[in-house]
């Protein structure tokens, strides 16, 4: 059975307010939640709200933090999430860094003192909207080790990025930098059977074919040492601009208990008219896409998200019905 | 038997300039071709002078070529490569973006009608050296397919970055996007060795353990689908915002004949004092690479090659003497 959109945002919100949440984090984490489930990303999604509870009750995340300017220069912005949810500081940092590179040309909008951020892509839609180009990134609690190490130090770390296009949905990419997730480790340890090298360590940082040994260790990044060394970027970039704790610094998100993750996000804008100008830009755009759909094997990113979303929008979700009951207990 | 660094920069820029580069695209290129030579990465060192020399030979590469700006707006810049080599047009956008950073707290700036930048982190030194954050990228002829497809449209299409140590050489990151480099390929068809599924496919767009197929097709990115995303995303920052070919527009460069590659690049520079500050980077960049070398088998990215390019400025360059030949024959 579907329900309204609307009808799941209410609902998302309720159990956040319940458990301590301001209208304004409730209102904007729940929309980001429930816009993840309809976008078919349900481990972003509705799965994630009695986590967000938790955290909420185990003081994790500060249930009425206002996101404030910490610094800024004209076309950079450092923004103290306070340790609320993700969501109402991302929100304020697009905005900041949409505004700041129709000005400049290019802006950074960093987030400190921030939560898990979900859907790396879901903050770039407005980019998209507004004509821009736009670029994020963010660390997560430790699961992958530098190259040649043993021990977790970074998180999975996801890129997005987005590019508009006119009249067409934008190219829209959202990735983490492990091979695989943990979850498919799951998957295969419930079936008992074996994952190839490459896509995990174990517990002492040795190769493991062994999906349980895996889930006790650590992920390995995509390419072996090029993806660690890109993992190792994104965790300089979100951590040395803003004061954030980098991936081994954070408590995991899944249990209760733990500290302030106090992680950092990065978002950049930037604005073609500043650089090759619209048409430039809209040629070059139609011409790459036109080249990768002459060959017949190739979708364009985020166009199945996009179209999943839209239609939920108009036709509501689809939502399991234990899970709409755990959340509703939630409220 | 050593060179001298300044001898061997004075070969290298004898023999552009007697192929019809002008003095300044003489000694912007050969100062990055003899770095690169002098920091242990001779695939984009002097195994390249003859390269370059046939480009110039054939109107690939316009020798008298000044790089102008073709557009800009505060923290952004357009510049124009006019079909020279990369390295005067990337010395000048690196110079932009450092003192619009400084100005403005982030700065793109971008070149268009470009050739091979070379040694994607050779550009970036300056970046550190201004005590900034510095990301490069640029595409290259065709190497690689989109995501399940089956020919390819994207080059390897290199990702540098830099960051900026107080009292240690800066943390440095150069890595193209697909799992192996040609080179290895090659090192394995000479041995008659196979090579393992997920580095290459055939001219059909099929996987290949075979070595020499996969040179006549095309190279897979790290991670697969994710690496391809990435590519796409650097194909896509570079051309869109530009105006630059594709990779699949740019004939390749191991071949005296082709096209004027007119490739792109793009700089973006971060100034930390606009956001976190210099108090709050030092101790976070510290306190990562702390963590990163806690764990014996991790090496810091980019050490050995600052190690030996500071070596061999002192000490010279150990050139073979069949190299050198072919340089001086040039002259």
């Amino acid at each position: 059975m579907s329900h309204p959109f609307d009808e799941i945002n209410r609902l998302v919100q309720a159990a956040l307010s319940h458990a301590g949440a301001s209208p304004d984090q409730a209102h904007a984490t729940a929309l980001a939640l429930v816009t993840a489930e309809a976008s078919g990303l349900p481990s972003h999604g509705l799965s994630r709200v009695s986590m967000y509870v938790s955290h909420l009750k185990a003081g994790r995340v500060v249930g009425d933090a206002v996101p404030v300017i910490q610094n800024q220069r004209s076309s950079a912005v450092l923004i103290d999430a306070g340790n609320g949810f993700a969501f109402p500081a991302c929100r304020m940092a697009i905005e900041e860094a949409i505004s700041r590179a129709r000005q400049h040309g290019i802006a950074i909008a960093a987030v400190t003192n921030s939560h898990h951020f979900g859907m790396a892509a879901y903050h770039l839609d407005p980019v998209a909207d507004a004509g821009m180009v736009g670029i994020a990134c963010g660390n997560s609690p430790a699961a992958m080790p530098p190259a040649g190490g043993k021990r977790a130090i970074f998180g999975t770390n996801p890129i997005a990025a987005i590019f508009p296009r006119t009249g067409h949905p934008p190219v829209s990419v959202d990735l983490s930098l492990s091979e695989v997730a943990r979850g498919k480790l799951m998957v295969a340890a419930d079936k008992g059977e074996s994952i190839p090298l490459g896509w995990a360590l174990d517990q002492d940082g040795n190769p493991t074919t062994d999906p349980k040994k895996g889930l006790e260790g650590s992920m390995l990044a995509i390419g072996g040492t090029k993806g660690a060394m890109l993992a190792m970027v994104v965790e300089l970039l979100v951590t040395t601009l803003t004061g954030a704790h980098f991936g081994a610094e954070a408590d995991t998100f899944f249990k209760p208990q733990g500290n302030q993750p106090q992680l950092g996000q990065a978002f950049i804008v930037i604005d073609p008219k500043a650089l090759g100008g619209d048409a430039v830009y809209s040629e070059r755009i139609e011409a790459l896409v036109a080249a990768m759909l002459s060959d017949e094997g190739v979708r364009l990113p985020g166009q199945r998200r996009l179209q999943l979303l839209a239609a939920a929008k108009q036709t509501g979700l689809k939502v399991p019905q234990p899970m709409l009951d755990t959340i509703r207990s939630l409220c």
